[in-house]
């Protein structure tokens, strides 16, 4: 898996302070752009207003990843976040290639299961070359191709949203796979010096709740109204 | 593959006629509803508001069907469409079985590749069985299952969406598995007395615009702008 | 202000537990549908997965709704919530009428303020009705006309939107007019037993959280990590 | 009225072309990327895929606008395009000071009409503040200020959704106040070296469409299917 913010949107912080000042200042927008608030004063009233849970400002943020060499199990979930945009390469229209397949941790060090997996998928793209030189379309060939099978994309997604999405895709209880998807999109967003502030704010829902919001905690926090010693 | 219409907003004419009279008219949408205009009435406004353009009215309708046995290929593109509500059998929690699979008509009569296709199926199965008896998490070993493999889902998406869906799903260009399932679609509104009006709504988008907007049409009807024989 | 539920999905309780078992099931879903499980089972598995935060399955719920006689104010932040489909009375097209318009409460009980308020509107309807006999077109005259003139629309919203729009708008901090919007819808799911159930899970966020998430409480519940008295 | 873009996704050209090809190619998206291809290649690619109908590429692109000084009429419209993301200036927290007010055309060149528009302002005006003295609170108060009343707001909405959104609100029957936003909107994209390609994306739907889908055109375009001299 690779994973690379590509570009974004810049003056990050000065779009989210003009944001949520202009709600509730006499000034317009370009002026509480022009003014440039020094950053610590941003972030100080960005910090007030994400405490408070009014995370629409964050919405004018927009992001824009490669994801690379995630598998198309992983891609399936990943495109039920609704409020993203998607572009993924196409299965009907590009042939897949040997060895371009997802390996499971648990299976990665388990011999007999690791054995198992990559005969079982070198058998498939046997198959899946010989329907191909049988003349049939890689779009019906394709549907041997296994869940593992490298798939990439591009995806947009603005910091509201990918807020919201690590509440839920952060939780250690996420799919491994498409958890470290965000690990390393968190990752992308601490190298940037406008965006670490940023970065700091994805986290599991219980970070935020302060409590585990499932009947079973993983043990970090603990589940909501359960007796804490102190 | 199977789709059913489960539930659908009772009284859509009513429903989408008392939304477009709402917009132009000095009456509240109580005594719109209550004042039951005749169908034909109906009908006559609801087409022409269409006809102008103005689907927004189509939203009030809401339908939610079951779709069964189609392959994760399919789900992968249906999901796709972010204006629609989805709940999906999950293959983390959910053992796949034998023989739950689709088969491409191409792939069907073809005899040889009928053979590779359903040995290639049968070895992956027996792979993925051995991997879940080897202690490996069902979670884990569906990363060998293919695209093949039958999913269900519930979808819930309304009128408006399933109309612009419709354009492009049921272009002879869209791929045969989706096309299915909007076709099934149709079929199913296609039997209910108060929904088969709108049935006829949903055309590939060739229909609505007079023209094909891709560079080759399929011969339905001609391209944007070519010469046509009078 | 008058609020009607119009229509809603029918059989909502069985569409619900349809989709939420359709996850983690190897039956599909007309076989859960048709198997119709007894009403306390279904309550009992929607309360586990709404109580664990998984709302996504309150989608398949759609609710229409007549609201009428509201200011244009509130209609303004009413159609914010963008997942939801709004037809409403137009100014361009229809004439507005002596008379209808929203009398805030605290107006409505200091006299003076009263007899400002209402001599003000009189003088803005008349100036408005001489614009329109001078020829103005009333989509230009009606500049004039106030946030207080009454204005009337067709709703739908889903039932998981609608959970997550009455945590901000049932609020004792919201704004008193989209509140009473708010308490009305919930009013009218109460009288309907199929959506009775339903109707509790419509709260101010502080119940779902168990604190207030502002940096000041109304009392109602004391703010996160605030100490408590036991 | 002003309308300024304050910020941009930048590369704006090769994220759009990233992105479309990403679908098509065995290259992955950072590979796209960095090959950095001419910029003649990307746009004659681009307007392919959106010749061809096939505008999701778009939504890669977000732009942020700070639109000033536009009615309460006008945002209401706005607000409408549930796609984007706004942060607008409260009429409950913040005052409204004389004078700032949207004059319609129609008005400021009939001059009767302006002396009653101008006196009544004023009028409510006085009104407003009256009360606000009065100890009313400015939320209450604001429920006689007309639509006329200037509000602020900034907006965020990605390349696709301008798109469709300038196909409607650039026809010549669209509203007056907004169809001048979203020129001025195009205009300011015009203004930028790496935007203006796309700037001529933005039409009014009959540019695209090749006819006028209304039952009476403006006469820019003949409806669908009337006859032509030719």
């Amino acid at each position: 898996m690779k994973v690379r913010l590509l570009t974004y949107t810049p003056h990050p912080i000065k779009a989210v302070f003009t944001a949520a000042r202009t709600c509730y200042s006499p000034s317009t927008p370009t002026e509480i752009w022009s003014a440039d608030a020094p950053k610590e004063r941003m972030h100080s009233l960005i910090d007030k207003v994400i405490g408070a849970g009014h995370q629409s400002v964050l919405e004018h943020i927009s992001l824009t990843f490669s994801i690379e060499g995630i598998s198309r199990s992983c891609s399936h979930q990943l495109v039920r976040h609704r409020i993203a945009s998607f572009s993924q390469q196409s299965q009907r229209h590009v042939k897949v290639k040997e060895g371009e397949w997802v390996l499971p941790p648990s299976i990665e060090t388990n011999h007999s299961a690791w054995e198992i997996f990559q005969s079982t998928l070198k058998g498939i793209q046997g198959s899946y070359m010989r329907l191909i030189e049988m003349g049939v379309h890689p779009e019906d060939a394709r549907y041997l191709l296994p869940n593992a099978t490298w798939t990439h994309l591009v995806m947009t997604m603005n910091l509201r949203e990918l807020y919201t999405v690590c509440e839920i895709r952060l939780c250690t209880r996420a799919q491994w796979e498409i958890r470290g998807v965000f690990e390393a999109i968190k990752e992308e967003l601490t190298k940037v010096e406008d965006l670490k502030g940023f970065a700091t704010y994805l986290q599991p829902i219980c970070f935020h709740l302060g409590y585990c919001p499932e009947p079973k905690s993983c043990g970090l926090l603990p589940v909501k109204g359960s007796p804490t010693i102190s």
